[in-house]
């Protein structure tokens, strides 16, 4: 039996050192049906290796490893029997090979396992994760391309596909996404955030997956974990930053674990279901109750998710090994940290600094959504917080950006609104302390849609665009985004997650060509491309130095510079009027350049010292030399 | 020539030290109009004196000192040859006297100056300003009371009583606010905090007195300096505090320096009148125009307040002693700084911090008028600014609460709106290095009065004030309001700065008696007088620790503790539902108490484990036990 166990295991492992182990149903006599990771690498930075092995009664065995620079640094067991936490130490003499791990019972070596450690890819520690270089593009995998219909259902998975429910699995899947790679190189993407892929097994609206029931594996209806490797790959041949959505403070309630945890405080447990009070500000309240302080943290985020406790260690480790397993097996080149303020900060500090460790120029951005820079920025590394707290993450979200955005063209200018919102905002950047490693975005798959918002009107579109795209941080657009795709928060969560249409077999209309656009959406695709495609050729924008002026008379002026190249970007926002802009007034940043050309229309401007017009509602990106 | 001079100027400096010297026109031969400050104290901390002095040529003379322990350190001349600096070094020997200053032309004492130095009040290092155990009456002294009518006009100042005019003098003075003063204390004020009373000779709208024109000089339509110090003194005999309102940052046109400038930077000049932008966030924000940076702190309030140059260090100084002369001379117990961030901020800082060397006991409170925490909060001594800025300024302004109190009880409970506004408001006090030192408020004379926000609600006024009363801070309230005065901010400034009936000869109704109130001012003003009597007495309110539960329900909880006692508050917002009060979710609170009293209705409640109710728009304040 212990021969056979080896080479029942060697196969699976060498075939498919990514697909989760379901060991026990195919070999009932080994008892063993998890282990995790699933594999690992020689040559890590931290030498130190969780590996959790779920089974009946698995910890009444002692593991034994004979492997040439890997040592068992500790076992760790807890009050569950069917869970044993083998922590290693890899030198940095192991070798690549399959490491055997052998299971005893006093003098007895009852069965082993081949557990794979591989050579890390070349360069992995060095990986660049996104940056205010890339452009992201957002995209939810079930509602963007069907390119795989043979998967949109599968046998392990309950929910079947629906395109006619709303909430419903629609079928897109990684091979979707992968047949438009070449499109989003075309509309100048860089990185590509995909909302999770992991399993979700819930019988209802698992299409949103973020009630994952597998960490280490790829939901069967969007494909394999092998498929998203390739997404990766063949992202990265076209300049595509892969970008995983990881949720580390709740699992789903359908988790293989849920049914047997390896620890009672690994969720937060009620007596009744009890919900998170959602009161992020707890966090630095220094009056708030103890009361609302655990609700936020440790109350659920939703029926279907229970929390995760990051304060148990075995956990901690368990879900940053997850998160360096999909970097170093996809070749990742960024993290999205799903609910972030609502894990345990501390915990997660350490997810972050132990990533960032292993990856120095990786980028782990963190959603936060709160409504004033001052409370996102205490989310951001180094921010100089009266609690001395560090959250190690070196990117956040700019929500209140956002909420500028999505209101900023619809109001004349007052003291402070219209365009004085996004100026606002911005005036607020010294609270950050790397405010160009925030994500900037107009809209995303929780909110209302830009073009709702706006009302389909494409002269706004072009004024929030234009910022967006010329402005510190690194700008996010939301799939259909460019071709106008609308979407009413209010009629449930799936009308701001349609289909992309000509993502499906069948679909009468093909929006990923021109031909299939109307008129309007291929003004505003060749707009969203032009200025992307500009973007991503000028390092001005990426890094370069801010300056702005007040907004006066209903227009904003702000320059991106560098030691190369002075930018003049101009924002009109009068609804009628075309503006006189005074140059006068900016000569502060005009002494040094003569002449421009407007990036947008065209246009080229003579005169940089006395004045020029610009028409109502419109940007100008005007190249100064 | 020489012997006389010293003579009419030892009369004029014995009879009236507080006087301002307009030597020149009584007596033309000698070349001193202005020696300021007016006099000086031995035994300060600070040992330096800036003599200012002001006469045709004046530069051209040698000074020279002959006093023991005291010797001129320094001669500062300006390139106006009609201004003299002396700085003097006052030994800790130095005893008060009459210091003689001579003033020499080569070898010739052509003239001299008999200058005062003055014994200090016992105690006068250690006074105690204004703190969270004090609420604070702010009123405008042109509108609260004519105490007497003789000085209404004066022939020294050009503007005239006219109480038919909004904006006019309506003939308040100094001895209308002492014949007051019991009136105030039986209210259960302990801090005075009024508008500007020195000399503002605008021809206009001089009543509000923004526009200084003499710092040495109580405006003679108010009173003297002498009736200024006996305000102070008489307040003082009633356990109440005199705050001074300091105008830093601007003097008026009608100053007697705009006609003879010290230096050509003493205040701000421009080619034509140029306002300050009111962009206070330019001080903080990185990408910020040079432009924009200097209109804020550089161009004037008005066109009536030129701007002064606090980095010019001849003027700073200057400042600074006005402040401690006041200080010293009226026995105040507080300093008011207006429009304190279009001020030069590291002059300020200097400025603050001398005071509060000066008298390490002492407060002085900004106006920092903005409308987020963590703008407030830059302004704050100790606060931890990216930029590394401190402002050494003790107290500040909560403006942020103020907006809430105006709204919260005119909404229904939302995510952020209605009751949630104070809430969100103090959950954001870890901003603040000291949020007991801030000045709380629900209106002053530049805002809409609260009643007329409140269109005269009694219910919603209770819930207000009683949150004002008991949170952290320091209250404040605006004249008129314990009697339901209203006022409409858009029908000028004039009609939030109404006179208090009774506060006038001829008065038909005198609100400053019970007898002269409506039943419904009378139920106010007990509502107020009882809630402050109590607040005096209960140092829990002053500095105990607060704690505060997330609204929920439409009402919210919080308490006040120390080692002495417990406070709960309970405010039920809603408009129109009693509310049970399930004290389960206080137990944290409530597991070392069994009973409580509620201060404001005396009722008692017997059970402090299960539940109680608690009217529609009603607050309680119930000492636990």
């Amino acid at each position: 039996m212990k021969i056979l166990g080896i080479v029942l295991l060697l196969m699976i492992t060498l075939s498919a050192p990514a697909k989760t182990f379901q060991l026990k149903k195919k070999h009932p006599k080994i008892p063993v049906e998890r282990i995790e990771p699933l594999s690992w690498w020689v040559g890590m930075k931290n030498p130190e290796l969780q590996i959790m092995i779920y089974g009946p009664q698995i910890a009444t065995y002692r593991p034994e490893i004979h492997y040439p620079g890997v040592k068992i640094e500790r076992v760790v067991t807890t009050t569950n029997p069917n869970y044993l936490f083998i922590y290693l130490y890899i030198d940095k003499t192991a070798l690549a090979g399959k490491m055997k791990i052998e299971f005893w019972k006093g003098d007895k070596e009852v069965f082993s396992y081949p557990y794979l450690l591989q050579n890390r890819r070349e360069g992995s520690e060095e990986r660049e994760g996104f940056s205010s270089a890339d452009v992201v593009y957002l995209l939810m995998p079930d509602r963007f391309a069907n390119g795989n219909p043979a998967n949109d259902n599968h046998p392990e998975t309950i929910e079947k596909v629906n395109r006619n429910d709303l909430n419903g699995r629609h079928g897109g899947d990684i091979q979707g996404i992968i047949d438009h790679l070449d499109y989003l190189e075309d509309l100048g993407i860089t990185a590509l955030w995909s909302t999770p892929l992991m399993e979700d097994n819930m019988p209802l609206t698992s299409y949103h997956t973020y009630a994952i029931s597998d960490y280490y594996k790829i939901d069967p209806r969007y494909g394999t974990n092998e498929d998203y490797r390739r997404l990766a790959a063949e992202a990265k041949k076209r300049g595509i930053k892969l970008i995983m959505d990881v949720v580390t403070n709740h699992s789903g309630t359908a988790h293989w674990w849920m049914k047997d945890l390896p620890a009672d405080d690994w969720i937060h447990q009620f007596d009744t279901f009890t919900r998170s009070n959602f009161r992020i500000g707890t966090v630095q309240d220094p009056y708030a109750a103890d009361s609302d302080k655990k609700l936020n943290t440790q109350g659920w985020f939703d029926t279907s998710m229970p929390d995760l406790n990051q304060n148990n260690p075995l956990l901690l480790d368990y879900l940053i090994q997850n998160a360096v397993w999909w970097i170093e097996y996809a070749d990742l080149g960024g993290l999205r940290i799903d609910t972030y303020p609502y894990n345990h900060k501390e915990a997660m500090a350490e997810f972050n600094e132990r990533i960032m460790t292993e990856y120095p120029n990786f980028n782990i951005v963190g959603e936060t959504w709160v409504h004033q820079p001052v409370e996102v920025a205490y989310w951001q590394k180094d921010a100089l917080n009266p609690d001395g707290f560090n959250s190690e993450l070196p990117a956040v979200m700019d929500f209140p950006l956002q909420d500028a955005l999505q209101v900023f063209t619809k109001e004349e200018q007052g003291w402070d609104k219209g365009i004085m919102r996004p100026y606002f905002n911005f005036a607020q950047d010294y609270l950050y302390p790397d405010p160009y490693n925030l994500l900037i975005f107009a809209d995303n798959h929780d909110t209302e849609r830009i073009w709702e918002v706006l009302d389909g009107d494409i002269d706004k579109f072009k004024l929030v665009f234009t910022l967006l795209a010329t402005t510190r941080g690194i700008p996010q657009i939301y799939y259909g985004t460019e071709m106008m795709m609308r979407g009413v928060k209010q009629k449930g969560d799936g009308d701001i997650r349609r289909d992309f249409p000509g993502g499906w077999p069948g679909d009468t209309i093909n929006a990923f060509t021109a031909e299939g656009r109307t008129a309007e959406q291929n003004e505003v695709f060749d707009f969203v491309k032009n200025l992307l495609q500009w973007r991503k050729n000028n390092p001005v924008i990426h890094r370069g130095a801010l300056r702005h002026f007040v907004p006066e008379n209903d227009y904003y002026v702000y320059f991106r510079y560098d030691d190369e190249k002075k930018i003049m970007v101009v924002l009109n926002n009068s609804e009628k009027e075309p503006k006189t802009i005074d140059l006068q007034r900016f000569s502060e940043m005009l002494s040094d350049v003569s002449r421009g050309r407007d990036i947008l229309s065209g246009r080229e401007i003579k005169d940089l010292h006395t004045a020029f017009t610009i028409p109502a509602k419109t940007a100008m990106v005007i190249e100064l030399e």
